[in-house]
């Protein structure tokens, strides 16, 4: 994951944010979970900034976006407290995996702030860049 | 726990799980809970390296495999809350106990990356080679 | 502490570290120590993304460069020790405090990935950006 | 870093601490520091579970040998504390760095549990299977 294309993504992410009107962070991760970029938008509650990591990093250890995880973690899926490991991970949306034209893991975008459909549709707003 | 047991453990385990056609991590833990060996099988998602972990310890910490901890530990269970304890653990299977003939704890394999039934079978598979 | 202000410093720290042919890893925190924008350079180790966000933390939490921390946090310094509260700080130059036109704290930048030299270099070039 | 590399460097170093007669622990781990492969040898010390595998991971998040790092994170090195920063560090000998024939990060092993110098030797021969 290049810095440069990470960069792009955060744009993305923070261009549909500014259309929905609401303020957001965004965590853009590499393949092996470590952050390349990130950026809080004016007036994000500062929880959130945690919140965004933990997305992309549950979306790129488990190769699934986050809302996908939330089913196997819920105490009625198939993987209960899954969400205890690897130091605390995150069951909604808003984590979407990124994968390269060949298919390979590329890494994940987290975004949290607004609703889980609103951080959802600018996590793939993000991913976008990807495929562009 | 030897390491020549343990090592024999995760060659069984790696066999089974090729013989499945997936791939999974597999932690062997003694009867104090301390790692003695672990494998991480190539395309396995990073994810899973700690919940092997966690399902061995959370296997010897109580005794029992960890399907029969999840029924317990279930927010329905008589001990919900209790994978919240000892740094989290895991409700779910894949971590089988281990004893020895004279039915004394011998320590824990944890299996994870594939379904749980999966994980399960190959977790026994390993601990076949301590009754052999 | 603006994105807008943040991010302008990142740019500015990238064009200084690409001008000095180094990869650095840069962190933007406000006047709570809380992280406003983060990069990492393509080919920068990972160990220094941790170490960019500890160099911009010190330095806000103490209100002084990181390069002056080192010195009264050197075990011949007269807070030896100092270094290991708040989750571990870090000692050595890099970190560089921001404050606005009136002399209030307005943040801090930190960068890692070169020689301290170049990285105190590089973070004072992002702080111009608050100053012009 | 595939598993059939880092068990045959795990049996290389099982094999150099033999002929040595210590008990060591040994980790590989990726270019991400993610572990791959793990041994215990009988009788090793506990505590030295955890400094084999801080001493893989401090290798390759700085790109260097442990013994290396240990001189600039000392009290009078370029970055002292450095050792606090990434859930902490190991200062001294027995954390090898891997490199690909092309150069490139590939990993690290790292070994505790004798003396530093008895480290490194069984280090170094996990390390020649690669170059092998």
């Amino acid at each position: 994951m290049k810095l440069s294309v990470a960069s792009a993504m955060i744009d993305a992410a923070l261009a549909e944010a500014t259309r929905l009107k609401v303020t957001v962070c965004i965590t853009v991760v590499d393949a092996a979970a470590w952050p390349v970029a990130f950026a809080r938008m004016d007036g994000a509650p500062l929880g959130v900034i945690d919140v965004s990591g933990k997305k992309a990093k549950t979306a790129v250890l488990f190769q699934m976006d986050t809302a996908a995880f939330a089913k196997i973690a819920h105490p009625d899926g198939v993987a209960y407290s899954l969400e205890n490991t690897n130091g605390g991970l995150t069951s909604f949306g808003g984590g979407v995996l990124l994968k390269a034209a060949d298919g390979a893991v590329a890494g994940a975008v987290g975004v949290s702030g607004a609703t889980s459909a609103e951080d959802i549709d600018i996590a793939r707003a993000a991913a976008r860049v990807l495929s562009a």
